[in-house]
């Protein structure tokens, strides 16, 4: 009898983790190896509460099941934030999990999903090695962030970068019309690395050199060398943009954000966002216009705005994970290996989880600009492919046409 | 001898101002009547600072000029805040720029623009009339607000209120993931009307029934309701997503976004925006995982997310505005009238300038539900059509390909 397999997706959302999903459909599918494939609803814990829901049933059902779930945003099959107890200390959770597996036939488990599932993937190895199991487990990597080691890039981080990356042309579009001096801050996501707030450094072209100024986690911010860099930013050009990371850090380790906390009406401590804060210091000291945007959750959601190149990527993750799992790969991550830049070519290979799990990569300092306050060639030349090609994204009534998530019923009154 | 024509661009961007200066040079281009269209740099400004550039050579110099000035965001002439004194006090004024007008034998100036550009607009008309001058003086609506009197809705809302209905629709899918409560609230432009606030009502569909709560300028907002608002919707559902009007005022007029100013640590008076005010809100009196989300400028330079409809309206407006000078029309501002919802048809007609400067259009109290914090059907049917359809960009480099604002060499280093 062919066995099953259940995927599950798990973190924060972003526009290409569908993809590596529609992915694993299609190969399953098409598969000779594999029967069904489960979906687990809100990641891992629909393997706890037995909440599976069966996707060849819902491919066959719903028109352009696989295209339509390539280019929708957000996690089909819901998320959670859930990190496994230590299996020293509580096996009860595994036990319970493994029986899940029996009872549903499992040969293979995949997990999409960034750091804290890359965790699960560890320990479910692990224990699976412990009782003999022959259940391949294999993690799919996805996160805005790209801070995923051990491969070249992760899925999610090439969509990120697109919008990013427009949302700045635009936004320089919209600073060009007036002859007066401005000053606009661009906050983009990215706690503990720069790579999503580097991107923005694609939109400069031809005819646009913003954005003008650069600040990234992994460089500890200095105040007065920020009012000095944008003093003599407006000593050259009259509208002067900045990209800065949510993340960025003073010599101490403190979050800028947190050092301009205000009070409200209620006496609550408000924490600024980091792009008002730096609004507030040039304020203090320079006499410009100035605004902050905070670019949101739009960076990680926004799928009409999609890279072609990592939705694709994304979704041969999908079909390569079924693939390595035939194979007998287990305990490991699927990567990505670039083989070269110009033309663009990657290969899928794997790498054993536990290099990877809790582990995150921060931009090499040397693609940095000495000063700190913009990138080298180096790191545009590594994120220009990523960002290449548009999906075909269907609209009706003027709108995006997505999936919506599996076990939507439960939100909506419809 | 052919005479020539002015245009220019006034006020704040949106995404269709381009469309209808495209418009007004493939009109002038194709004329029997006119010879050269001159762009007036930032406003009307360019007249009185003889800064004038001629656009049928820039037509011909630039590869698909009229295709990709149509699809740009923001204004190619660049845009200026310029209120023209009153011409009973300063007659100087005028005869500069009518002297401008006669030495480059100027038969028409169109500005394309908002409130501000129609009053420039009926101010040179009445001073044209009164020294006899033949120069025909027309206004070409735009404005992301859709509070213009006299016309349907204006250039530049459809685009807007797309990008407002996708993004709600894309944020949705983002919460949907996690099956723990929470709100998101989303911020909107428009000071004194709830018209793009309006729109976000537009995103949803078989199964997105967000927004949940909508707030207007048009409705006095009051905090005790609201609370209880978004109680009764969480007890209907896990996530709940507000759309609310930067706009919004209490009973006495007052601005909601004022009324949490807090001090930061400079001892700054700060006005928070009107997003974060109703999350502070909901944080002092409901246990919930809440957050704001502010548009920002994107809604209106988003122009990858246009509207063709609105595109094509606007571009429309720019080639009767050359056909109605050429039959003689002056002191009119140009007006889209809708002929008919379902097939969506419109005419353009003209009106007396008169009747359009300086008013301001709200939304209809009837189009708001009764309880003022959701839209009627007749307004959504309204609105429905204005956000249809997808204009072709052209994407290079994985980014959209828009037109360079014409002087923009001042403001960059390339």
């Amino acid at each position: 009898m062919k066995k099953n397999v259940i995927a599950a997706q798990s973190g924060g959302p972003t526009v290409a983790i569908n993809a590596s999903l529609a992915g694993i459909v299609d190969a399953v599918i098409k598969s000779e190896a594999y029967d069904t494939v489960y979906g687990s609803v809100y990641g891992i814990l629909g393997i706890i509460n037995d909440n599976l829901i069966n996707l060849n049933e819902q491919a066959a059902k719903i028109p352009n099941f696989i295209d339509t779930l390539k280019t929708s945003p957000a996690m089909y099959l819901g998320s959670c934030r859930y990190k496994l107890p230590d299996y020293e200390e509580d096996t009860a959770s595994y036990d319970h999990i493994f029986n899940q597996f029996e009872k549903y036939n499992i040969g293979a488990f995949f997990y999409i999903g960034g750091n804290d599932s890359m965790d699960t993937v560890l320990k479910l190895s692990q224990y699976g090695k412990r009782i003999g199991s022959d259940i391949r487990i294999i993690g799919i990597p996805k996160t805005i962030d790209n801070d995923l080691c051990m491969t070249d890039h992760t899925p999610g981080y090439g969509s990120a970068a697109k919008y990013v990356a427009s949302s700045i042309l635009e936004i320089a579009h919209d600073t060009f019309i007036y002859s007066i001096q401005s000053v606009t801050i661009v906050e983009i996501m990215g706690r503990d690395a720069g790579w999503l707030t580097a991107a923005s450094a694609l939109a400069r072209n031809s005819y646009n050199s913003a954005p003008h100024l650069i600040y990234f986690p992994e460089v500890a911010f200095d105040q007065e060398q920020f009012i000095q860099d944008v003093k003599e930013q407006l000593s050259k050009r009259n509208n002067v943009i900045i990209a800065v990371s949510e993340g960025i850090r003073d010599k101490n380790g403190n979050y800028i954000s947190a050092s301009t906390a205000a009070n409200d009406q209620f006496g609550h401590s408000q924490l600024s966002g980091t792009g008002k804060s730096l609004e507030y210091m040039i304020r203090d000291s320079i006499h410009v216009k100035v605004r902050s945007i905070e670019l949101n959750v739009l960076q990680r959601c926004a799928a009409h705005l999609a890279s072609l190149t990592d939705l694709n990527e994304s979704f041969s993750l999908g079909t390569h994970a079924v693939r390595y799992a035939k194979q007998g790969y287990t305990k490991c991550m699927l990567t990505l290996n670039r083989i070269s830049n110009n033309p663009y070519s990657i290969s899928i290979d794997t790498a054993d989880i536990e290099n990877i799990a809790n582990e995150a990569k921060a931009i090499p300092r040397e693609w940095i600009h000495e000063a700190g306050n913009d990138i080298t060639p180096a790191l545009h030349e590594y994120m220009a492919p990523l960002i290449a090609g548009e999906p075909s994204v269907s609209y009706k009534d003027g709108l995006p046409v997505y999936l919506p998530v599996t076990h939507l019923d439960r939100d909506s009154e419809n």
